[in-house]
């Protein structure tokens, strides 16, 4: 791969910290909270169903997936839902947006490595953008990044827009992270650059085919390798 | 005022667009809702309550906003709330989320004014990033703007950030807004300019004192004065 990139951008969650292992946390919980109604796997296809009727709506982040379970929760229990059961719905949804910031292997010392060389690292991840700012700021790496942009959407017209934004050419543009649907594939589209981390849980919403033959990215299974790909 | 700004900055909601208003019919509309349990002013004086103390998790905008009025119903009725009133906040949430977006008087003649003009124009506001997306687009002023800002705040510390962004000096940047609180104050102790244009209602977190005295901000009725105060 090239090895001359003015921006290297990271996503964020399930890239540099754990994310899905929370949101899978809080959905077994509510899956028990509606025990009585439905079994967990119908629930779950319940769950998912609203969160994308309303992501047109609402985007990504913590706060939709909170009213997603809400309006669920109603809808499920036909408007029969004790009201004690939406509070506490609620307070799993806080209790995920005060979590604790956990890195992944091998993040701090790949942004080290890099840093020391003459390009520019940014955050782009999607997401609530104060949720974001909080996780950044409290994960101890916010000094190696120029800034953290929040993308509404990862979609080929999103990146052309951050590219713009970046004052860069798509080849001079490298994005790093777990999710091939939404960090590569729009990314390759546009004649940029993709290193693809997989994580151990993928959401649904983000799953896809690969195209394998494509030269402009490689899938790695651990972050530090980026160390002798862009050496 | 001087008259060389690199960048000007336009908050949105009640400078570019209406928006205090449709929070305060959809509030009308939840307080009557709740009409059994509390009178209006009672009922909004603990919504309030609750949007503050969900402020620093929830940051600004429309879903913050809608989870705060399922919290405050669930607690001023004691658990009592019946589950199709909490369906029928959801559902004055989501149609504030769809709301037709109606520009100001004067914003598109003072727009294509200072297009002609040798400096960058973008939109600076805080609130949910894909709604404020949405109504961007929606209002047909987006060619005007280099980018859009959202801030998690807008406090002191987030427009130096904004500053060294936009890789310009704070004198060389220019704030125009209907909250002296979030759009002058701030921008002024950084040694930036502001124009203050009120908006006829304002929400109770915007309220302040106003410094008078301090040189670099003016305080406008009509948005068509920048044309002439920017000549």
């Amino acid at each position: 791969m090239k090895n001359n990139f003015k921006v290297i951008a990271f996503d964020a969650d399930d890239t540099l910290w754990v994310n899905e292992p929370y949101y899978r946390e809080t959905e077994e919980q509510f899956f028990r909270l509606l025990g009585d109604y439905l079994p967990a796997g119908e629930i779950s296809r319940e769950l998912y169903q609203t969160e994308m009727e309303n992501l047109p709506m609402y985007g990504y982040g913590t706060k939709g997936f909170m009213l997603s379970m809400i309006e669920t929760a109603l809808r499920i229990s036909n408007n029969k839902i004790a009201p004690e059961i939406l509070q506490k719905i609620i307070g799993l949804g806080k209790k995920q947006l005060t979590q604790p910031v956990v890195l992944l292997d091998g993040v701090v010392d790949v942004l080290k490595y890099l840093s020391g060389k003459n390009c520019k690292l940014v955050v782009a991840t999607k997401g609530d953008l104060l949720d974001q700012e909080r996780k950044l700021k409290m994960s101890d790496i916010q000094h190696f990044f120029h800034h953290i942009e929040i993308m509404s959407h990862k979609k080929e017209s999103d990146y052309q827009k951050l590219i713009r934004h970046l004052d860069i050419e798509p080849n001079e543009f490298l994005m790093i992270g777990n999710s091939y649907k939404s960090d590569i594939e729009p990314v390759l589209n546009i004649a940029g650059y993709g290193i693809h981390i997989p994580y151990h849980i993928t959401w649904e919403h983000e799953k896809t085919e690969e195209n394998g033959n494509h030269p402009n990215w490689m899938k790695i299974n651990d972050i530090l390798e980026i160390q002798n790909i862009l050496q």
